[in-house]
């Protein structure tokens, strides 16, 4: 795939994805949207990549979709557009078909097996506010601006917003946030809990790259991946039995692999020299479970 | 309905409806439930009101259930009421028409299609203040009380609270605050997330009343109720990609609806228009979904 | 059941559970697994018990799997023990049979029926950490470090801990803590919302008591135990009608038993005599809620 909007840079296994549209203020697209899920499916299957990183170029980290090109958004052939009576019918055909875009990119990321850093330099708008929630921490830029800004255009919060949001600030702060379409700076944002700490924006990057480090070098791909999708999934699980069988498999499945390598090293007092990989060692009963 | 338990105030599209038994600090009785249920259901059909604020009147703002004149509590027709060994069976009709009352209240609140803001101007006891949970923000008079007093009576939460309340203050405060059955003063409740501010009594309801006109004037009725309820019922489902699906056809609605006007509006730097109705225009599927 | 990895101290309605293999710093076994879940087992039979604290013998409260006599960890038939390919079909018998020993004693101290402290009296990692997490409070001794190690092994977290640690800290702070693999200091861990307070070691165990009195101390033992499942059952379900109903029975029984008792003490400005027992009084619908 030839990027358009994005660029990218592995450096010792984290991924910076960069929001390249610095005269749009990386504004938002539906060839952004694609480039983005292609990025985080792409990441799955690259070993070399242990972290991501996304940021954007220039002084906006996204301010929303772009109003001016924005493009098929929701992923509808235009001669067969549903019609206001098909919405009565949920199961309608054309209706199914209808697909908000910045939710493909948060189920993508959400799918990543890699930790996701939201590296917040600037302005983040809309779909550049929401998208940031599929990630793992969010940290920000002491110029950043957040909002959820959709009730001003008369529109709601889409790409799974509201399942996430309340799971990082609490229900009341959610409502809060989406209600007021505020946009909040970045020491607000960090006192509401939505970004994880502010930095100099000469110091960003470091600081993002300093965590991914620190949550990835020397771990297990595999117990990385397991642990992310247990997090979110098991989040959304009614009952913790329903924890426990996933579990059950993961600990067991992990303890064949890289986790008798870990134990040995643990007991030899060394470092532990994993190699399973996220691409091709995931438990067979992965998919069923996320 | 003539209402002999509440008083109705409606001033520039903001609906304040006053708990108004004073000389029993506004005490909780059947008849208040069906008046509060009939205030709710009704709002959803008066297109004027964009919000709701809910208070009392005089010192308290609701003191528990009024134990000198409770009236039928569980909706039950006291020939038909249910005996021990009924219980066993859940599937028993005469079981299924047991409905606790605060919960009556509670869900009309929770289906409603504008934002409700309490302004706990007193004690807020048992059922007083298990029925400010299912409101998006609890403002408080710094004499306001705040307990979920249940425990010491030797009964359990009611009002659907055990869902509200860890979504509202996390899962170990939510313990606390009902094992403990400790009544709170307005400074405690707002350092654990129970209460959004605390206010002079004499400044209580026009902190409200702002709250109420920050969240709602000038926005799409549409919207803000699609937002109210996709933010409750998506922190309740699985997965983001339950979210997802209802996202997608919010957003595909309202963009054809008042989200044009807003885009319109937005590239025309000037103020929008919505016209939308929350009583006629919510799309047909709105029932399915909440 | 003779235990020889715990003691137990009955004191005036709280049972104190000690962890207790000093010299290993009472490392988690199968053993141990065996015994805490007969414990909370029995804990429900037994109506001289209204509270349980459960803390550590010496310097650790619980330094996690004894990786020198793990025992058989999964509770599988050597003979049977699956193999990868087995992994592949969830509804494998064998697979079936898989369970992650921490979640058995995660399961049992959440099916208790009564609040359950922990006093963290010093090291807690691994299992030593999430056990606690099913656990109504975390109280901790200035001492104690908490570290949910399992990614430095290349294992991934258990015990249903994804499931209880977002509900507990959120999900931004539960990732950070498995990511990282941190052990954190008795404050940081306070500061992260994990721990309730912090004690100087010698005070822990009286400020635990104190705590489990102040919960349960002259309460009714049966709206305490349907008030704890209540929350942690209402907090996974999707929609708080399904709150409302379970909010239904329990409020009508319980107003039948010791909830007539307590409104009448209550009118009557008196202490109530709760008499109703956890062990035989529980409504017939409480195991198909539960």
């Amino acid at each position: 795939m030839r990027f358009t909007t994005l660029t990218h840079r592995l450096d010792d296994g984290v991924l910076t994805v960069t929001l390249d549209r610095p005269d749009h203020l990386n504004a938002f697209t539906v060839e952004m949207a694609d480039e983005l899920e292609a990025t985080f499916a792409g990441v799955n299957e690259q070993d070399d990549v242990r972290a991501v990183i996304v940021t954007g170029a220039g002084r906006a980290f996204c301010a929303g979709m772009d109003l001016n090109r924005p493009g098929n958004v929701f992923g509808l052939d235009e001669a067969r557009r549903p019609t206001l009576d098909d919405m009565a019918d949920l199961t309608d055909p054309d209706l199914r078909r209808v697909r908000d875009t910045g939710g493909r990119v948060t189920l993508a990321i959400h799918a990543c097996r890699k930790p996701v850093i939201a590296a917040i330099n600037g302005a983040a708008v809309g779909i550049g506010a929401t998208m940031t929630l599929a990630m793992d921490a969010r940290l920000a830029a002491s110029r950043a601006r957040i909002g959820f800004v959709f009730g001003r255009l008369g529109i709601t919060p889409e790409a799974a917003s509201t399942w996430f949001l309340p799971r990082i600030v609490g229900l009341p702060a959610a409502l809060d946030l989406v209600y007021s379409a505020d946009v909040l700076g970045a020491g607000e944002a960090a006192a509401r809990g939505l970004v994880r700490s502010v930095h100099e924006p000469g110091d960003l990057l470091a600081a993002a790259r300093e965590l991914a480090d620190r949550w990835t070098k020397g771990r297990s791909a595999v117990s990385t991946a397991l642990t992310r999708q247990m997090m979110y999934r098991n989040a959304g699980r009614p009952h913790p039995a329903d924890a426990h069988r996933v579990d059950s498999l993961a600990m067991f499945y992990t303890s064949i692999g890289d986790g008798a390598e870990g134990v040995a090293a643990f007991r030899e007092k060394r470092e532990p020299d994993f190699r399973a990989s996220a691409s091709k060692d995931l438990p067979p009963f992965y998919e069923k479970w996320f």
